[in-house]
């Protein structure tokens, strides 16, 4: 059984990794002008690299309700725009000042810093026109549905404001209270979107999502959870990243709040908890529990 | 009737002015948790500041086509908000290093680096988030196509990629061809979607907007034709913005390639043209008549 469900998510990834840099590669062709430049970045950035978890997601939820497999990739490599745009400024020297992203140079020391906010911001509008287009048989209420739910998950209320979050925690003392608010919003709003986003195109109303939702807030929570860990004891080569820069910044992390193996229980206890909110489905959501699991278990 | 031009302008940007600064107001409370220092970035970009060119052409042609007042203002903030991202982004140290803007310090000064990225990325989200939850009377597809033109208009195949050009402008040597295409995806690019927005809201269908966009192309260049001849002779004071940069960077504008006085007279042939588009409308485009010949008139 584990067997079968590690190659579940074996394929899923290999699968949606190949459909996402094909899309990637077949949206963004370099033109033959002076804007070539920023189209090479954006493919740097979003070609070849990544887990691809948030695509995964829309994927797997969009499959369990029998959604064309072009418009999940259309929806996955919009919000795989808005993710890799979030790393491209994150790393920014006035940010985390960060020189390495899936084993590249990133973006900014690849290209030039000026190239770097462009790209950023040029693939967050992207997400958007891919989300307006998206074939969806005619229904414009999906189209307007997606739009609102990855605006709100990426900005001031959601993603951004997280980020925000985060800057301030370098300087306050958060408890963990606010330590998950901060992730709930950092990273759990876009997880939690890319569930949303696959249910959407699967035309399920919103009582309907709530367990999904519910769902990807414990995954999302547990990721982080992960996350700090990984950054706590992991190696640096094998995560393609610089590590320990939370403790170095002075930051309360999970870790540091929770210690180690209280922090382990509770990632281990988020996935069971996850795993429970999908009991009213069948084998058609494995793939959502193999990922749950695989959250926990990955090294990096 | 000169007077009587100028005093429909007058009192239309006014009113403008006052619904964008009350609309970003109560759009932007600031939360009482961390995020509070996002939230007053993005307000302290946006409200009190701009001429609110954008949002006025979206409320002049909406006017034109009886659209309700409340939904052309909340587009005119929509697209302002990416007009407001792109001016925090482009006085980055790492694009423009500019101090000033509006005559107040540049985001970055008032705030900090890292600030002013998510402010910007904060704020080119809100204006999608706007758009897909405007009211028009339940018809999913003026949203729709709302998204879609405004994040065309943004991206790499707009303002972003005009950006890349901008910057490719200063080690390049471009001719007067490239001069103007990288004008029209610069700053054309927003203000043809401006006028297209307001039309999308007045249902206007796509083959009755093209004297519109004509319109819209026409004042865009000589309204950067005006920038060009303010940059090379006007005052830093009244501008309340760094002038002669483009000057310093080496990068060809409209003066350098024409000379002033060539340009003056493109820049009023282009205004003639463009309210020559307007023939077919009656007093009902006056203040999009009055707006063209602000263009070329005005001294800041």
């Amino acid at each position: 059984m584990a067997v079968v469900t590690d190659n579940l998510l074996a394929q899923g990834l290999k699968s949606i990794q190949a459909d996402i840099d094909a899309a990637f590669d077949s949206l963004l062709p370099v033109p033959e002008d002076p804007r070539a430049r920023l189209f090479e970045a954006m493919r740097y950035a979003t070609i070849g690299g990544g887990k691809r978890v948030r695509p995964l997601l829309v994927a797997a939820v969009a499959d369990m309700y029998g959604v064309d497999r072009n418009a999940a990739v259309r929806v996955g490599a919009a919000i795989e725009s808005v993710h890799v745009y979030s790393l491209i400024h994150d790393d920014l020297p006035c940010m985390d000042n960060d020189a390495l992203r899936h084993g590249k140079p990133t973006l900014h020391l690849a290209f030039d810093e000026a190239t770097a906010v462009l790209a950023g911001d040029a693939l967050q509008c992207f997400a958007f026109e891919l989300l307006a287009d998206v074939a969806t048989s005619g229904d414009p209420f999906v189209r307007v549905e997606l739009v609102t739910t990855l605006a709100t998950a990426s900005g001031h209320n959601g993603m951004a404001g997280g980020q925000m979050m985060d800057i301030a925690a370098e300087t306050a003392s958060f408890d963990l209270a606010t330590v998950t608010r901060l992730q709930q919003l950092k990273t759990g709003a876009l997880l939690g979107a890319a569930v949303e986003l696959g249910a959407i195109l699967g035309k399920v109303a919103p009582e309907g999502r709530r367990h999904l939702r519910a769902y990807a807030r414990d995954i999302g929570l547990a990721f982080q959870i992960v996350d700090d860990l990984l950054d706590h004891e992991g190696d640096a080569a094998l995560a393609g990243k610089a590590l320990r820069k939370d403790a170095e910044a002075g930051k309360e992390t999970f870790v540091s709040l929770l210690g180690a193996d209280r922090a382990r229980e509770q990632a281990r206890m988020l996935i069971d908890q996850a795993i429970a909110h999908l009991a009213a489905h069948g084998p058609e959501a494995d793939l959502l529990r193999a990922l749950a699991r695989f959250i926990v278990e990955r090294d990096r």
